[in-house]
């Protein structure tokens, strides 16, 4: 089905991206997966090319262009090519806009320029490890000590854990105020920064996903993003992109299970007969593509409201919600129509599914996602 | 979630047409669904205030707007209201187009002016008794016999069957070619006209079903709609419209039976607590009001690619699809949320229930949308 | 799949209870579902040939065989015969255990000699306007005179509510304690008993449901059943047998429903081909057949379980919320596979479908059953 | 819910095998895993203790009794206790039969013994690269040379692969009869018989799965079983017990899987309240458990059904058809209410996921499960 939302810059941009990730990421696939991290060449390469963090100011590196589509296709190109360990779509939409929205001109100056370039490779530490999309349960610690705050804490869940150099961390700055949160540019060389083993996960094999401890950290003042006890706001505020990037994510890869599927039931013949041919494969894939058709034609419309400034959190809710799990199902018809083939790690297919299976509880959880959509309706 | 298709005329039509709607219909639905149908006084009123066939044009009474956002918020409307006897969206984007775009002018002259007032009901008699969703099965027949057409046949489940005044019917024109269906304008008083009895449905109580048996009727050779044997190709060309119309009164009805089974929930107590503030309830809800806003994001993107001129009648099929599920699912929930309530035929979600249960049927059924999709992806 | 649980004797029951319904019931189901009710002659028929109570004393007039296959036997064929108006299972299973198993000699004596004949039709009154599943909302009342119980109430949903001639009603009889609840029975002619209206349902089109108005009846100490205050419990026990005769009757109508169902697609031809060649249609079937013989082997096996002894009202809860959620699928589908002739009323698929949808809201919603079992899940 | 299918030395037995499982399998779980193939001394532990085919005449060193009880306790204890690396019931009921059914006395005394006592790991070559569960397409072949067949092939996806020590592979031996496929005992150490490395699958990462090349392997006579070109028959006739062996592993794992959430739930607070006290959780819960009753009833009934002599292949299709979407559907479930802990390889609900994912899959897909069940219902 067509689509009308990219206009010629969109598709040049996409273009090139789907050509460098063909060339600098699809041929390593294997070597990072074994790896179970990136190399941070990827991230330097891509800023050569201008692929990270377009919506940054041309003072600061970027290209200064604040249309979402653009971080659309990086999200939706990453999903397509089945890439699950080089995440420019969280280093350029969910980190980067706390220092490009809420951080002063210094920290701005201090960090964008060399994330636009990936000589920084970005993350958030918000997670803990009693604490998941509960932030009231968040035990971290930054205490004013005058001259810098005492940062203490675990975080755990931490995607770029290991290869990322600068991290948002959010922590309580008001023992009294459960919600007094407060956020940090924390670097992952200082003084009492310590990461823990990277986590074996069921997929998404070349992400490194750690834990992170804090001990004593000095984080200078002019390291806090915005203003004291403000936090959770900046981290509300920021929801309705990320999860609108989530979906354009889980839309892309969905796209790519789909196209797997379909090529390999058209070259797998069973009692004579293609897969394609059987009325059973017809109908699961027509099933899927209709489901994924509607989901890219929400998406689409999502992120031409938030061009037009309606960010709308609960909307971009249900786009996740849904889209993770238009992605699952559809990894999971498609190992299903692989038969033994899907199982095999050497099908792509089989990644996607258990790639795709995080998808239902990152970033909020599909629980949490109704929770807010519920709370919408009966408000 | 908002909508941002509509501009200021369309919001003053949907206004005028919702009161419209109030005044004119909703008090008399019981009324109606007593009778089995509706008074043709409704479309001569209907007619008068310029809500039927908004987009013939002025020359034959209409407004001239050929803009397709008018059509989905009469289909919208009459969904939202729980009317299923009152079908202007059947007269207007099922029928009419049929005269309207391959009529002679002379057609266009002797039928549109009337029914743009409402004069003149219109319906479409296409399925047969052992014929539904396959047309290669069809028997009526129109011979050519120099001066006129001479038709016989049966036809079935036609809506609009009693009330109806001008049928548009296909039938065979070529005993060698199965597909070479023509489509003619019949006057339900000519001679050889007979209709049978209402039938009588599982729900849509006050719409009109009938047989129709077509006994040596002669038909005026300009009554002939378009060229001989053309008539695969009008039918084929008018689906794009037909189906993604049925989504927007699957989106409007869902929405109906969403509001109806809201209100219950908020006022409704069990054990001691409202039904919306059991997480169950909260949940299932979410889950519908999330599926329901991408559903419209859809039907909206798709009006939107009619106005610029794709009309893609795969993606139709795949809004109709899923718009019908999304309708049946949410009357289905709307029910058991209801409890015993919603089994009662005065609660007027038992009677979308039913109402609706003919979405996944009718104007192709969902295995129909299904194969057409699947040739879409493996052609 | 062949089933074992039914040996010689309860084959020539069901075959005579077959036959029964194929000669009393089927060719009147028309006629009653024009009526809204059925007559009270089939009771008496059914009584004579000792269908009714059959596990009452020989005493009271019963064969005296407390061998649940028979009620099993009842309900099954009941729903395989698509009857909803005439209810021995309703009669027998639901109401008269109250009595039998709780009531005086003398209160035996009463009533249960011309229940088994069929001379009394029984019902139960329990669920009230503003109390469904919520036994603790109840209003009516039934203050101790001394000589006789003062009843004042309303309730609603009642089946048999126009038929019925004796009734156990559910009362509170202290007002202090909301689980108070006395049982009584009272007789449809007493002075102060008022039938409502009949009920517009949406299905179950021959079985009466009303509301019932108790206006200061005067009720004799001695129909009091068992001991005051102890009606939740008695109302508690009797649910283990209460839930798995629906289950039975569920499983009876879903195989009547596929049964409907497997005819027309073998019958029908789309496209050049039975609609039972189609992989869709295969597919489908096949799935129901699978879970069809699961909840069938499931209840043989509860049954068996009582018939030992063992009263889980826990697993019947399972076993009523799975069969008519199968019931309700079954129904669906055949509506489905029969496209618009599915949709008609005069194939009784159609019916099913209606009727059907009641079974996961009665005795008890799913969502009760899901609290229930939560329930012995987590305490 | 209670069973009462098990008698006392079933119980006794049960008992025995999960504390044989608890002391020599569990506490080795991850170094298995880590290995990718379990050793062979748990076969020979197993079978000193023996659990190895018990159902083997004394007189070949099994226990002698054909209670198919006995095999269904295996597989339910080793998916109870969550190995998929150690496969007793692969042994027992999918390879030894072939043997013990119809093999020779000579091949029986030469084969039996040593796999009752685990000296010999048995495995099934069926699969081909070109042929899953469509045996018409098999290649491999056996050509009878006089003293010997000659056999050649490839297979794939053969568990226990890499362990095995005796495999029964299937071969044609008439080229020109796609389905006389005759059966051999073939040994892992005979000349040509060559092992490919072991196959890297997406989750059962402790059992060893591998394809086998057969090149002028030189059969002798006596290792054929049976009859030449029975072997299709052979392996029909067991498929009855195969199935309902992976559906009682099934309901193994499902309870395992069920258990290990509830656990969880039990112990994980999220906004100040317990997971299980979350309606959500609770109904996720109640309709697992309610699925699970009712599969294990149907399990439990088809058991009692083979031993009283009724070989049902299409029952035991419907078994493994519904409790592998069982599985999975708990092991998906469970996943989601870990939340991010179920992405985790460290909490086991993560490695179900992957490890259940195959039994869609394996012994027949549920695509064939069905088209077997759909040709019993409209041959």
């Amino acid at each position: 089905m067509k689509r009308y939302c990219y206009e010629h810059e969109h598709l040049m941009f996409q273009e090139a991206f789907r050509a460098f990730l063909q060339q600098e990421v699809v041929p390593f696939r294997d070597e990072w997966r074994e790896a179970g991290i990136v190399p941070r060449e990827v991230y330097l390469k891509a800023g050569e090319h201008g692929f990270l963090i377009p919506q940054a100011p041309e003072s600061l590196g970027g290209i200064g262009i604040d249309d979402f589509r653009f971080q659309q296709i990086v999200a939706e190109e990453i999903g397509f090519c089945g890439e699950t360990g080089f995440m420019p779509q969280l280093h350029t939409t969910m980190v980067a806009p706390y220092i490009l929205n809420h951080g002063s001109n210094e920290l701005k100056q201090k960090y964008i320029p060399k994330a636009v370039s990936g000589e920084y490779i970005l993350a958030v530490a918000m997670t803990e490890p009693d604490a998941g999309s509960d932030l009231s349960g968040m035990r971290s610690s930054a205490v004013d000590m005058g001259d810098y705050y005492l940062l203490n804490g675990t975080k755990t869940y931490i995607s770029n854990g290991i290869c990322g150099d600068i991290f948002v961390v959010a922590a309580r700055t008001n023992p009294e105020k459960p919600h007094a949160i407060s956020l940090f540019v924390v670097e992952g060389d200082w003084q009492g920064f310590r990461r823990g083993v990277k986590l074996n996960k069921m997929g998404m094999k070349s992400q490194d996903t750690a834990e992170l401890f804090f001990d004593n950290i000095k984080v200078p003042k002019e390291n806090l993003i915005g203003e004291e006890g403000q936090g959770f706001k900046y981290l509300m505020g920021g929801l309705a992109k990320e999860r609108l990037i989530c979906a354009a994510w889980n839309t892309g890869t969905a796209e790519y299970a789909f196209e797997l599927t379909k090529e390999f039931v058209c070259e797998r013949k069973v009692f004579g007969k293609y897969l394609s041919e059987m009325q059973n494969t017809q109908f699961k894939m027509a099933e899927l593509r209709a489901r994924f058709d509607m989901a890219q034609a929400f998406v689409d419309t999502l992120v031409a409201n938030i061009n037009r400034g309606d960010y709308d959190s609960v909307a971009a809710s249900k786009a996740k919600l849904l889209s993770s799990e238009l992605l699952c199902d559809t990894a999971d018809e498609g190992v299903q129509l692989h038969g033994g083939a899907g199982y095999m790690d050497e099908y792509p297919i089989s990644r996607v599914y258990t790639d795709s299976r995080i998808t239902r509880i990152f970033a909020g959880t599909s629980e949490i996602m109704k929770l807010i959509i519920a709370r919408s309706i009966f408000e």
